[in-house]
């Protein structure tokens, strides 16, 4: 672990990363020991910095601790968290306040190797999430309703848990983002009011578009599901998991173009 | 400070409390060394501790913790943080895992003093407050929503804004909740799909009641503002605070029953 710099594996309990939640982090996969689709990362990392008014980190020295934390680790997890730093009274944000930059690496996920070629089985979560269009879209720290969502199912068989809104439209997995494919044509969450925009589902809508394939991002349905031919769900860790079943539906996996996939896979994954 | 019962001021990067806000926390008022209403937060707190599956704390050892925290200081704040504890992968929360108890003091808000007897000048935030009824009522640690909140003003004049919910309805203060005072009615929000239930705002429903004050739990609109005599905050290091205006709107001190604040000062800072 990196903390400012510097190796520790400890933050000042004042920190207002503990206090609020108030910071935000990014999951970076690991290849030959460099960081995939750092570029995003970044870009949502900084984005995410402004949208809550934190200084944004330097991209150069957090790719450079990077590297340091990775080590000569081939395979792994990256983690990076920034919260606004440790200070102020009470909820307001002070002005002057230094930013803490904590990186950390984890091992790589014991994902069954089989989600890839055979599917997941997904259900559906009781747990909603909270609309608020301030804090849609960036990967910050308060994760309570993945955190309830989460502990819905223990069942190992059961890969993901789909979060609707609370208008009960269909915005993504608990990890992960999700794709219908539906006649050919591709659908993704809006999620200007909840959810989180994830690198991998950047990276799909880019390479969908690429490769000609009709994509939207707009509102979703529990009905959108049961008439899809196929789904997908995404995330930078993943890739692309195609679903086998959902709440007992089955889909075909067939469906899911081969192209889309080798073109994600070999991006998303790409030292 | 103490952490699990020993002095330090740091926790590990891998607290559940850092990395998705999975904790809940008490401000407590102290008063002549000892904690203020503290079977209300005790429970308050063992209430989000059922809500998110953390084994609830011992409530002896955490005031005999609190009264050590304490010590001379005879008139301070005390912060006490429960966190999921750390381990886990990813957002599911591990079945075995400690919680972490966090107790630290800080000095006593300074306040003006005017604020009581003459009245606070409060705002309407644009930040809106997102609807979860998992996670509505306990003072959990995700608390971005508040942050971004409070930083939408810098003028000390403001001594407070309101929020409202994505559907306009008015929810409470960012560090208070609010009540409103019409002919003689009180009225102050439902909190069941967001916003903290306070333990200062349960305080003044049980002395409002046993003073034969008709008070009603339900939802409020900005044209309940726009009608009220009178406003008041409460929260548990404040008691109340009369709202002397609202966004250029002035209400009436002495509307509010002296019966009501005298009762709720009184049985709110009784050390």
């Amino acid at each position: 672990l990196l903390i400012n710099g510097k190796p520790g594996d400890a933050i000042a309990v004042l920190d207002r990363g503990l206090q609020y939640g108030d910071g935000l982090f990014e999951t970076v996969a690991v290849v030959d020991g460099r960081p995939c689709l750092w570029q995003r990362h970044l870009a949502r990392l900084q984005q995410g910095c402004d949208r809550l008014g934190i200084a944004r980190p330097d991209g150069e020295q957090l790719l450079a601790e990077a590297l340091q934390v990775i080590g000569h680790s081939p395979r792994s997890v990256l983690k990076i968290i920034i919260t606004r730093g440790t200070g102020g009274r009470g909820y307001r944000p002070p002005l002057d306040v230094a930013p803490t930059r904590i990186l950390c690496l984890a091992p790589w996920p014991d994902h069954p190797a089989a989600a890839q070629n055979q599917g997941v089985v997904v259900r559906i979560c009781d747990t909603r999430l909270g609309d608020n269009p301030r804090l849609a879209g960036i990967k910050h720290l308060n994760r309570l309703e993945q955190v309830l969502a989460q502990a819905e199912w223990r069942d190992p068989a059961v890969a993901e848990g789909l979060m609707l809104d609370s208008a009960g439209c269909v915005i993504e997995g608990t990890m992960s983002n999700l794709f219908v494919l539906n006649e050919g044509r591709l659908l993704t969450s809006d999620l200007s009011r909840c959810g989180i925009a994830g690198v991998m589902r950047g990276l799909v809508l880019e390479m969908a578009a690429s490769l000609g394939l009709p994509c939207a991002v707009e509102e979703m349905t529990l009905d959108d599901l049961g008439e899809a031919d196929a789904l997908f769900l995404t995330n930078s860790l993943i890739g692309i998991w195609p679903v086998r079943a959902l709440e007992g539906r089955e889909y075909e996996l067939q469906a899911i173009p081969p192209a889309l996939v080798e073109a994600v896979m070999a991006q998303g994954f790409r030292p």
